[in-house]
């Protein structure tokens, strides 16, 4: 292995190509993947108690707004003031929670929530793929379809890492005229959409009820459970998304657009959302 | 939501294209992707007892294989005699175990092993993201580079979904010469090698020490320890593979080849096993 940097590693590689089966060693860059523990802690009666509740594998980097992040999707935790310290170091963040904060811990424990690559998750049960607590989507949110078609364009402008590596995923916020607040990559799509729920946890914008999230890829069930925790009224992506990421999102009055690329979008649920829609054909 | 074929599931959507903001209505085809709960039953003692150990977001088909596939790259299976019964209906698979197979569900509940989309492991901890057991890889295996150029072709030919809806994530087995021998997709990568796994476990084919599991998109930890498991060899795949996917590799002593797609690869580990490879600059 060679050297580090951010969320890219890299390695020595032998390519081939052509016909001729000729291989040359050259220097290729990866996005970086390790494990992150999250730890929580809280005071109960008069002791600190301290628990490693998840481990996640991701790239490096915005550690703490991804174990934000991941509590609040997970319900643990709703607004800032819900904590009052969070250390990232290394491979191990710790969030401590404000006296007061209940820790229901049984949800995470139990997997009330299922993700969509997670088979291990103890005492699952199909019963419990459901959405925890949603946020009343914001009714008055309109974006219109220009604004849609321009952000895959003003997400490669700020994507650094996947350009050299092909290999993360990314997620950002945007504002109704298009204004990007912030975007996040991650070798897991979930935890880029953590690492932005946890920034905007950190920047007291929750929920984001004027906000549109938009993908660089694929949309699961699980994408549009975080949005919906994080009270995120659209969900706009590249990529296509699953059938049960289309019911969850008309079940709880989401807006969600998929194949947003080249000019052109698919509007699954809620388009009374999408401004200067004329409805022909 | 219109109906479900397979794999695929059409719902209306309106979609908009060109600068007017025109939509039109129209059938889109989406994949599937719903819960399955794996429940595994084994005779302890002189009393059944049965068991759901987890739940995955799949795309259904082949689901007793997915049950099957799964249980053999958590360790829990290892040869077609474990199983004594296997069937699968609607979202529930369940799996029988022959009288005298170890039970060991430690290592699945407290998420010895963490997916790369999973951070709601309850017991889990860094020093537990690791291979449990791993088939030596078969040392002899020899694929030549021309051979590896042809299996995206090769994939394409034999997916079905993939094409239809652009969501699906495709696994699929090779033999040496480039001969296919089966081919799974779903929403999950994950899940479609297990689907992959669970057919050659079925089929008394385990370990694959002579085959290479072809991927159609990026390659994490967990995909590299999931062909470890089944003593797969060869790992090639059309995306990028993660930098802990590589460090895998070269440990388990397995060949990892990466961005196999028009007429080129990168070899990241185990080159040896790529014959007929003239090393140049």
């Amino acid at each position: 292995m060679g050297g580090v940097t951010g969320g890219t590693s890299r390695v020595s590689v032998r390519k081939l190509s052509g016909d001729a089966d000729f291989s040359r060693a050259e220097l290729d860059v990866l996005a970086v993947e390790e494990p992150l523990e999250v730890r929580l802690a809280w005071r109960e009666r008069d002791a600190m108690t301290e628990r490693a509740i998840a481990v996640t594998m991701r790239t490096p980097g915005h550690d703490a707004e991804l174990a934000l992040g991941f509590l609040t999707t997970e319900g643990l935790v709703t607004r800032r003031e819900d904590v009052i310290g969070c250390e990232a170091s290394g491979n191990v963040a710790r969030v401590e929670l404000a006296p007061g904060v209940k820790v229901e811990l049984g949800g995470v424990e139990r997997s009330f929530y299922v993700t969509s690559s997670c088979g291990v998750c103890g005492k699952a049960s199909i019963d419990a793929v459901r959405v925890r607590r949603v946020h009343a989507p914001a009714p008055y949110l309109r974006v219109s379809a220009s604004v849609v078609k321009g952000m895959p364009g003003r997400l490669r402008g700020a994507q650094a890492v996947f350009e050299a590596t092909g290999g993360l995923h990314a997620a950002a916020l945007f504002d109704a005229e298009g204004a990007l607040d912030a975007a996040r990559e991650d070798v897991g799509r979930h935890n880029a959409v953590d690492k932005l729920v946890g920034w905007a946890l950190r920047e007291g914008r929750l929920p984001l009820g004027d906000r549109v999230l938009f993908l660089s890829g694929r949309v699961s069930f699980e994408l549009v459970q975080k949005a919906a925790m994080a009270g995120v009224p659209v969900v706009a992506a590249v990529g296509a998304p699953s059938s049960l990421a289309v019911e969850l999102a008309r079940e709880a009055g989401m807006t969600l657009l998929g194949f947003v690329r080249d000019g052109r979008f698919n509007v699954y649920t809620g388009a009374e959302r999408v401004a200067g829609m004329h409805h022909g054909g």
